[in-house]
């Protein structure tokens, strides 16, 4: 009566290839783009008429890279400094007692290419290889909620952040935009000043390198002062 | 790999009791009150603890009433007049791949009494005994998108209809919303200006009697002309 199975209807194959760096929320980095493929047998191009006339869709999908059960009634959110307990319900944390999702992005465009149907989604912030459940179109006259009180999560959790760049970071920046089809520079400056560091790090400067998998490089950065940091190098990935 | 299994964390307590008149989207009626209660091992007051800084919540729930397995890539949804054919994933039809639902509701109040825990939720529009998957704050900053098109309902689903009511039907209003603590007129007006009828009766009138279960009591109406109707009465239910 309490139980309830579902299976993926699509799978999404995104530019985080691993879980630091992943925005909080999705829309935060428009230029952090996915690419989702219907699974059979809902991979007809008739399931999804209609939902080019939406700007943005709602994606329900299992956080599948958490192990299931690995929750507690409360979380510390990140955004409190990490120091504070708040209900796993008062959050979107990934560990909660059904690891489910919930996101919005945006639609770019619908493919239908090979027999498959792919969409191609902006301000995304899923993990590659994230399993899907449902697809539904955003409804501006019931999903816009002007009024709303955001709670400890008000204001977005953009920092003021300097994002400076090597001479050879700029150079990879150019030719990944060309490679990838995708304003790297941009992405980059999006992503970090999201400041991806764990909470008790914020503040530290010096000569910890950080390294995040994105697209097909490996990012690597430095911060030189609390709101100044270095895009050291991309480095390209073959896999 | 593809196949999930979840619980659910709470069950609703409605005032719809069937699925005949429940609005399309939430949001849209206030007055619709429903209970959430947090089932075992989740009914704890830290699970939900800051919750209470948000004004309006995210449910995740099962559409349990609808057969699994009873979906077709295309459906017909009810505002296009039920003739035109859209894609299961361009509407939020109930009869989806994996019937899961998606509802934004106002979080009027959290009780914890006798060992529940209950959430007391505005502008609900899910069926009595719901099953929740999950609970989300709303976060203004990353779920409200003021530049998103709204496809094939851009608009509100509200119709310009003239709501009266016999004498026996306001007296009947006054008592319930006494007996209820909820405004029921205010409720009845909301909710049948969205027009529950199918499609194929649109702009029909005449002698035809309406019937919801709604709260606890029966509620009839009928059209007296294409925008204009009467309350002609609300029946009491004991059960």
């Amino acid at each position: 009566m309490n139980n309830f199975s579902f299976s993926s209807i699509a799978v999404v194959s995104s530019c985080y290839k691993e879980k630091f760096s992943i925005p909080r929320q999705s829309g935060l980095v428009s230029e952090a783009i996915a690419e989702l493929t219907l699974l059979k047998p809902y991979a007809e191009l008739e399931a999804v008429r209609g939902l080019e006339g939406f700007s943005h869709i709602w994606l329900t999908f299992v956080f599948n890279a958490i192990p299931q059960g690995d929750w507690k009634p409360t979380v510390r959110p990140p955004r409190l400094g990490g120091n504070k307990r708040l209900g796993v319900f008062a959050t979107r944390s990934t560990h909660r007692p059904n690891p489910i999702g919930l996101s919005v992005v945006k639609l770019l465009e619908i493919r239908s290419e090979k027999g498959e149907i792919k969409l191609i989604l902006g301000g995304c912030d899923l993990l590659d290889g994230t399993p899907i459940l449902d697809i539904k179109p955003y409804l501006p006259y019931a999903d816009m909620i002007p009024d709303a009180s955001g709670g400890f999560a008000s204001e977005k959790p953009f920092k003021k952040m300097e994002v400076q760049f090597s001479d050879s970071a700029k150079e990879a920046c150019i030719s990944a935009s060309q490679r990838l089809n995708v304003d790297i520079k941009l992405f980059i400056e999006q992503l970090l000043c999201l400041d991806p560091r764990p909470a008790y790090q914020l503040g530290q400067f010096g000569e910890r390198v950080y390294v995040a998998y994105v697209y097909d490089f490996d990012l690597r950065w430095r911060y030189l002062e609390t709101e100044r940091l270095e895009v050291i190098d991309l480095s390209f990935r073959e896999e």
